[in-house]
């Protein structure tokens, strides 16, 4: 990372909280409002989208930088993922160019914290360790179901992260994606509980124009892995349009769910090594949307979220010339999405 | 509890966050200051000697009682924890009695919060369980040492409920008493690891003339057990007079405070059920005033904390007319105190 302090951007770039504070404590009496958009870097359209949103509904827009160790388990991909510190200021950069021309109907990113690790975890260092000690902000059981089955320190590490970036920034409101849908449930448990005073505002999952969700990981797929991948978004919406034409029961929602990622891994081990791309299906979940449990079937008045995770193993013979991505096609990719079932009266 | 929105009161009584959180935000505009004192109700001089530092530093002193139930173990004593609403609405209003003596020089208490469970743990059920769910903060590994080793889910609790309290009030200055010193530490390092901006302030354990540690259990003692529970003090005393005269050795700090425990009891061992108290020991400890780790010999240039826990039993037989405290002399009582020895050059 080029060391932020050298140059002048259109925003203040904090590495430590002392001066940040000072900054928020004016916007406070300036009766100016911060919405807040945390972030691990490697911006993409996603993370534009919710930035913009948080332009539209306050005056001052804090983004953060910080890649948290504490939520990539022992042997997972902290140290393969994308850190891109340039573009993405440069990408922070033409937003505010953006807003700019909007004039005064949208508010200005005007800090962003990069801090360091030993900032945000300034005693013991930071553990991965299911049994690592440390301060930590545990939700449970929301933190055990779906995406933590397989990543038991994940979510207690995204909470802990969160509660520390919120009580740094002490946004009036924070935004998260809908992409990762279990973060936002959890995020938001943890405000309510905590009586966290920010409030936390959900952006819709931007997508590609064919569907795929937008992920830091994409870089990672390449074209082949990149088009199989599709399968999970057309799952999700095989199940939702069994739930848009009257299904509840949960065998009919997942089976036609299922249908669709059966049918297209079929369809790929047909194929040679160098033509095809396969995958591992983690769970397709139809869960309660306040407590992410499982259910039997849909509570109409409720409404419920669909949501999956595929691992997209990696390419077993590439061609030559081949676009297979960074890391050429050998870096698994778990892709995660969802969908969520509206209550229907 | 009286129904507390039923009386006038010179401060507000909060029940619930909202209005609270709007009080406190107009408090931030006129630019006051908030110190902040949460308790446990049970009121006695150590919480006011709090309070009146609070006043001394802050234009507007919250002050919070709430019996919190996640610190209380699955078997501990949270059923017989005193409960003296009216006493202690009647002590707060002394003090902003004498408060309005002193004139503009010192703060006014403003605000009491007094909120019911269901406000401090609105999702599920507060759980006094190891392994029990839901949102919680914890700090380790100091939290399990010390109070922590007979008292696992103690420090949870505390960490758990003064995240939420701190986040409610969002006070400049939290105040506690250095009696509970593994609490201080607990709650220091919170602070620091979760970037809470609050400032905490310790104030000095308030006593007896003869030196008993002001607490809310001593109710529960009775003429007997209150005479012989003085024998923790006077081992920490002990103890600190050995670090004064220039002892750096653990054995020789720690021999000077077990000789004062073990010599009381073979007194009291000598008399007869219906004359003597009897107690255990459940540690005596010397420690780094951060980690709390024991230490084999103070270091001068950190100082230490000396503290330990005595458990008076319940007598054995009683007198006619003998004053025996609330419960009659049967309900255990569990003494802590400490002292600290500075760092000398």
């Amino acid at each position: 990372m080029a060391s932020p302090s050298l140059r002048q951007y259109s925003f203040q770039v904090f590495r430590d909280v002392p001066p940040l504070r000072q900054m928020r404590r004016q916007l406070v009496l300036d009766k100016k409002t911060v919405g807040f958009v945390p972030t691990m870097g490697a911006l993409h359209e996603g993370h534009l989208s919710l930035i913009r949103q948080a332009a539209a509904e306050n005056t001052d827009v804090f983004v953060s930088i910080f890649v948290n160790p504490t939520q990539f388990g022992v042997n997972e991909d902290l140290s393969s993922y994308p850190r891109t510190w340039d573009s993405d200021v440069a990408k922070l950069e033409q937003l505010n160019d953006e807003f700019a021309r909007l004039g005064d109907d949208t508010g200005r990113i005007t800090a962003l914290l990069a801090p360091t690790a030993k900032v945000m975890y300034p005693v013991l260092p930071p553990s991965s360790e299911v049994d690592g000690d440390g301060s930590f902000v545990t939700i449970t059981p929301i933190s055990r179901k779906l995406e933590g089955a397989s990543r038991p320190v994940f979510f207690r590490g995204v909470a802990t992260v969160c509660m520390k970036l919120f009580n740094i920034v002490q946004a009036d409101r924070a935004y998260f994606g809908q992409k990762d849908v279990q973060q936002t449930v959890v995020i938001k448990r943890m405000v309510q509980d905590f009586h966290v005073d920010t409030k936390i505002k959900i952006g819709d999952t931007v997508r590609e124009h064919d569907g795929l969700a937008m992920s830091s990981r994409n870089v990672y797929l390449g074209n082949r892995r990149r088009a199989v991948g599709l399968v999970l978004y057309n799952a999700l919406k095989a199940a939702e349009n069994a739930y848009n034409s009257g299904k509840l029961a949960r065998s009919d929602i997942l089976d036609a769910a299922n249908g669709v990622t059966s049918q297209v891994l079929s369809e790929q081990q047909a194929l040679s090594p160098s033509e095809r791309a396969l995958y591992e299906v983690d769970y397709i979940s139809l869960a309660d949307p306040d407590s992410l449990d499982e259910v039997e079937s849909v509570d109409p008045a409720k409404g419920a979220i669909i949501s999956g995770a595929v691992k997209m193993t990696p390419l077993e013979e590439t061609k030559p010339g081949e676009d297979c991505g960074l890391g050429d096609g050998q870096v698994p990719v778990r892709l995660i999405d969802n969908l969520i079932f509206k209550p229907r009266s």
